[in-house]
Formats: C-alpha cells, structure tokens, sequence
C-alpha cells in the first residue's frame, strides 16, 4: 500500500465510525421518542406500565401459560421486577398462578379471562399508537428497515451482544 | 367507493398497521440489543454505568457546564436519579459544581481535567463497540436508515411523542 492508500483507508474508516455512532445516536433517540410515547398513553388511557402489558403479552402468545423464568427470558422491557408485576397482575384479577400440567412441581402464570379482555383492548390502543408513530414512512421505507434491522440484529448478536 | 374497493382498503391498512408493528419490535429488540451490550462493556471495561457515561458526554460538549435543569433535559438515558449520579461523579473528581459565571446564583456542572481523559477513553471504546455492533450493514444500508430515522422521528414528534 502506499501512502496515499493508507491516508485513503484511514479517512474512509473514521468516516464510517461516525456514520455508525451518528446512526446508533439517531437511533436510540426515536426507540426512546416511540418508547416513551407508549408509556405515556398506556399510563394515560389504561392507568398501566410497559413492563404490565409487556408481561400480557408474553401470556397472551402462550395460552398453556409461561413460568416466572419462561416470562423473564420473553420480556421485551429489562429492569422490572417480574414477581412484583406477576403479584399485581394476579390481585386485580387479570392472570393466575396454576401447577403446570406437565410438572406439578411447576407453576405457571395465565391470563383470566378478563385478563384476556384486557389485554385484547391494550393491544389494539397500543397498535394504534405504533401506527400513528410510523406514518411518516410509507411502505417501501418500512420494509427497507424491516430487512436491514435483521441484518443489524444477526450481526451484533453474532459479535456477542445478547438477544433477548 | 364499491365493496371490492373498500375490501381492499381495508385489507391494505390492517397489512400497513402489522407493518408498522413488526417493525417497531423488531426496532425496539435491536435498540435493546446494542444498549445492553454497551452497559454491560461499560460495566466491565470501565467500572461504569450508561447514565454516567451520559451525563458525561453531554457535559462533554459543554465546556462551559451545564444547570442540573439542562443535563436533565439532554440526557438520552432516561430513568436515573441526575443529581445522584453528578454526586458520584464529583465525589470521583470527574466533574466540579461551580458558580455560572452570567448568573452567580446558578450552579454549573463541568467536567475536571480528569473528568475529560476518564470521558475520551470511554468515549473511543463507545465508538469502536457501536462499530462493530453496526458492521453488518454497508454504508448505503446505514445511510438510508439514518435518513428514515429522520422522517421517524420528525413525524412522531408533530404527533405528540415527546422528543429528547
């Protein structure tokens, strides 16, 4: 390589290390911007938590119902305290603690049926807001950040970031 | 409109809002990924903590120092306690508290001379993992998305989400 080369490659690669970190600032401030937006409606309108309807979720895709470990590998939202929401969750009636059917020994969480209810109407509120969020782009532009975010996701979890 | 089209209309928005969700989870799963995979390097590498880091860089780009009130509004990191970690930080002798000069009854923050050596090592380590959690995409993948990013993030802020 001669001088130039080198000064060429040089000047390529710090100008792609601060594409990545403009990027990465960019994009951690419209998780956050959509983030706190749901908080903010589902605090509003449902008088609940992201870790609450979060922890519904999980439910909500597994009727046979999940163990406290199964729930806290699913959850989206980090740094709640599963028990503690499981616990408020169960004494307004929305899921139940029950033995496993497999594994006495187990016990597994379930919505109710008016946990089921809930959630259902959560759920549409919360995917109006997603839309109303995303509007600003039409389909092409989403598809386009479908695909190149599960590039990001398989690489970054390859170099050893942990997906959950 | 006659029954085929509005049949269409409508199965094309419930398309778009599914759209429009499977990609904020998948978003929010690779915003979570790259966060957690700073923390943790800034656990283990520097002893430290995100909101620290934070709190830091924002001071970082303000020489002259910052009001509690104004790093409360810059951080990205929402969540800590702010005066808590300036505590930490001055009892570390990273950052001083002193009288602003324009306003001798406000206080400003300000990083020491130690303070902005601790903040440029952890500053290029930021750099270079956001690089590699980002080297799966080409630059034309992360210049289109940081120009998506920015209709994202100008839409859902005219929307009400309140922007940081």
């Amino acid at each position: 390589m001669n001088r130039a080369e080198v000064y060429d490659y040089e000047t390529r690669a710090k100008r792609d290390d601060h594409q990545a970190l403009r990027l990465w600032l960019r994009f951690f401030a419209c998780a956050n911007l959509v983030e706190n937006h749901i908080r903010k409606n589902l605090r509003a309108q449902f008088a609940t938590t992201l870790p609450r309807f979060d922890l519904m979720a999980q439910l909500e895709r597994h009727p046979a119902g999940l163990t406290m470990g199964e729930i806290s590998r699913r959850m989206m939202v980090t740094g709640g305290n599963i028990t503690g929401i499981a616990d408020e969750l169960e004494a307004a009636g929305l899921v139940v603690r029950a033995p496993a059917r497999d594994d006495r020994r187990a016990r597994k969480v379930k919505l109710t049926a008016a946990g089921r209810r809930a959630f259902a109407d959560m759920a549409r509120a919360h995917e109006r807001w997603i839309v109303e969020c995303f509007a600003g782009l039409n389909r092409k532009d989403k598809s386009s950040m479908y695909d190149v975010l599960a590039r990001l996701k398989q690489h970054a979890a390859a170099n050893g970031a942990h997906v959950r």
